[in-house]
């Protein structure tokens, strides 16, 4: 079932396949995978094979799958070809209602944010609207930041940490056969916007568009080896922004019909998204877990009391 | 009252006022003005002072005035300031419904179009849509092409006319005190598709998209001197695409709808826009007229018999 | 002399003409005019007027001036026709080298932001690369934001004001013949990013696209009555990026040519935009002043003593 | 070794990966991969794999690989994933100079193209510069149009011809257990212009622009149920446009530099690229051969009596 749908980039860094269709048509029909930047034929592999055998009415058409990615290759053996079609496959087939795991999870398992260990993240709001209510939700895939820059609320958590930080500090890099050290800010993030309000295609890329205003008060200034791309979707208008190709002559019902929020009220909503992602860009520093990787590479999170602290004296 | 509308432009040399709005909202509001390049100005601020008198509840809020221009320097004293506000809005005060003049009128008065006269032209095309019929039309303002491109049908009616061609042969441009010949090509087209089949804004911009394959069947190959610039409209929806600023709560009505074609049924819209558009610089060519204008610079039209001798022989 | 250019728009809902030329060619040439909504007309005949007094060679071809606006209606007579295209032209004629004044000047003599007044503001950053240092100097017409969101360094100085917010709390807008309040967060800002770094066109929109993060730290979410719009430019590579129509065939040097930083080490530009698009805004709201308008309209600046106080706590 | 490069879609219902990459970088390093829709996450794994092999110090950072599609789902087992990455390995280590094969082959092997056999096909022009001369190639993976709609020099090759036309008269494609007819023009275009004439990204994105006045030549207005997408790329200036990261300091040569062809000079790359791909479309119509594929299914190629015919009337 298409949802109305509109993309985003801060930082073109980076892939989000599907990005010609989303913006063609404002729609988007099937799962999003979100992987390692190595595993997105796989991931794309893989939804393609999950359509043909769960939708096979969708598969007889062609299909363009929306896969993202961030860069994991400081943890792990990113050209190993770990990730595989079946785990795509698996993960669209494990998806469920109910809260969502963060920090070293999914495709966020090895990934950094800001100097300290990074991964998956999510926050909402719900906005009231007259006597209803609308969620927002923003989930990352959080890989970018470098340490120095971190702040929250104000606070430079990163600047201030007393935690190691080889991803930036240990020259572990390798190019023409010498050891270096990568630029802080290098990963990328992905973010996706979801709600039920009813957008227009236009309004969902506009809320798309504030993803960056959120992940700026985290400290960011976007850094080039960063692919910051995002994607909101409305999950409103049940049956319309098809595409299918009619077989039938024009009939009774000739046109689709959409409501959508004016754009006179549409702010509360981007507040939303800004609060969202600020949130989620916190909650992935928190959820997240020290993690030893491939060739003993580590990386520390956040430390909770350095948080605690910089909040309580305030 | 807003319509539904999208932008695109083959070839961003030239000007379209209004386009950010136009892509942030996908609507459009108040008239639209197409001018000589150094008009701008007089045409938005006559916008602006029209807007102000006859509708003062829009000009309470910001207005973003739609104005395209071409450069008729050739044929007009252009920095001679004869467009004021007041033919702004004369012009709007004398629009009425009812067939549109062609050829060397209004803004098109001193335009040139693959070498010969060019100026305004129009045509449209009925869509059969299931039980109704939906008129798709477009306007133009025909100031693009180079002599030797113009095909009509497939015949080069351009390369084998014997009409004379001074816009193009004769060394009239000066530059650096010297006489030069300007580039064939230059000038620019902006055209207008405006459809009261019901569309969202990213339809209306696949539409603006077609404009230039209905003027590539006559030749062109987009000059980087031509600004041509579309602009695409839907006239249904009446009351939806709003954007003025609320000063009540959410009430009953929280949500804004539109109907739409449905993508998978919009091709034959497609079709029209490029059917028409083609026709549209037909009829430019065909209604303009021999004209002499500042400083004994001149042009032809292309010769009427030529074009019937083209079609009789084949 | 054109420069380098690159423009985005977080919000598209303001005016920045000449947009699809910058966008085409990825250049710029003129000089930009910004000044209040209304008067976009105005000042865009002024800079076409100037342009054919003080460059004719350049009005022999098209002219596609830049002008952007922000809305000023509740301290300005907005529809008065105060400003006229001599005042663009005196503004050009008197444009000096030297320290920018700030506040209530110029274009934002009327604007108001986070509630409080707001007004003209810039700062800058010097990039030291390699054995160079390169300028990065921003420069805001600031009109945007609602008072509730204003922060400086994570301190609420906005919803912790004393200072009253007539802008946001009287209702002075008049709609269908009643009194209304206005939206916060309603208003504009126009961004200009300047530097002497050589950058290739794209890498001048990569620098558009951060000045939105430097926004978002002082506490936008970018409500969409404001357009939001910035442009950036390299002033280095003088001579390249013409488009001017050439009269003479390809000579001994049919290339032009230009340096520019390579992707890989633009990061500090980056970083150079975010902070000096911070700085900018809280230097709009140190300089401007408490100012009454028509109809008796006022608004208070932001008082000192709270901000000096804001941080003296810390 | 990057390429600067550009990007466009008249359609955008298809795919071609790495499009952020390009549009934020204006380059392209990787090899391009041109295969069936469903084949896309197989290729994009196959130039990830080879590129580990044959340049590891790629493969130490993200690759992007930037693969396109279209439909055959008409001829071929769309679903039976017959195309593996190995597939692709192959096809880059097989790639040489020298005449290019058209028709039935290589990803163009099950297309149709204007209802006859369609497939890969390729034209070029020398723009003849100065006392230098500059190529500008165009392929096309070619699987769009309706037969109705086929033009060659004006000529209605298509509505007049008396070959068979099963793709779009026959009722095979299967909708909810029925037999149903395509929509005409379905399928997709795939375009790559190559030149060694030295471009700016944004003169790249332009070329790509052009490519479509060159298929409207032949009769198509873009059917919604094809993607059609450009990528334009410059040989030029190697060295040039690269985005690794940089593990030193900032040195005696801190700029890379470029040359370009000026804008005022760049029509007759404009003109080079129409004629390629309109005659690229004659050549893919004229290689193609018929094919019997899956289930019986059957094309036929523009019978070449018929061209003839058509000419020699003429």
């Amino acid at each position: 079932m298409p949802c109305a749908a509109g993309i985003h980039s801060l930082n073109g860094n980076g892939e989000l396949t599907g990005r010609s269709w989303i913006e063609e048509s404002g729609s988007l029909t099937l799962p999003i995978g979100i992987t390692n930047s190595h595993a997105v034929g796989a991931v794309h592999a893989g939804i393609d094979e999950w359509t043909q055998a769960a939708h096979p009415e969708l598969a007889a058409e062609w299909l363009l799958p929306v896969v993202g990615e961030t860069w994991d290759g400081y943890l792990n053996q990113i050209n190993a070809r770990h990730v595989r079609p079946e785990h795509a496959i698996a993960a669209i087939e494990s998806a469920a209602t109910g809260p969502v795991t963060e920090g070293n999870v999914g495709g966020g398992t090895g990934m950094n944010c800001y100097g300290f260990k990074g991964g998956s993240g999510t926050a909402s709001r719900v906005v009231v609207y007259g006597e209803r209510e609308h969620t927002v939700g923003v989930f990352l895939q959080a890989n970018f930041g470098s340490r120095n820059e971190l702040r929250l609320a104000g606070r430079p958590l990163g600047r201030e940490s007393a935690a190691p930080n080889p991803y930036e500090d240990a020259a572990w890099f390798v190019r023409d056969g010498e050891r270096a050290r990568v630029r802080g800010g290098s990963g990328s993030v992905i973010g996706i916007v979801i709600t039920d309000a009813p957008l227009l295609p236009g309004q969902c890329e506009a809320l798309a568009r504030r993803v960056p205003l959120g992940l700026a008060r985290t400290g960011t200034s976007g850094s080039h080896f960063s692919g910051d791309i995002f994607l909101a979707c409305s999950t409103a208008n049940a049956g319309a922004f098809t595409s299918s190709m009619p077989v039938t002559p024009v009939g009774d019902q000739p046109y689709e019909s959409a409501e959508f929020v004016p754009w006179g009220r549409i702010d509360p909503f981007f507040e939303a998204v800004v609060q969202a992602t600020e949130e989620a860009v916190a909650n992935v520093l928190v959820a997240a877990r020290d993690m030893v990787g491939r060739d003993g590479h580590a990386n520390v999170a956040l430390p909770h009391h350095e948080v605690c602290a910089a909040f309580a004296t305030s």
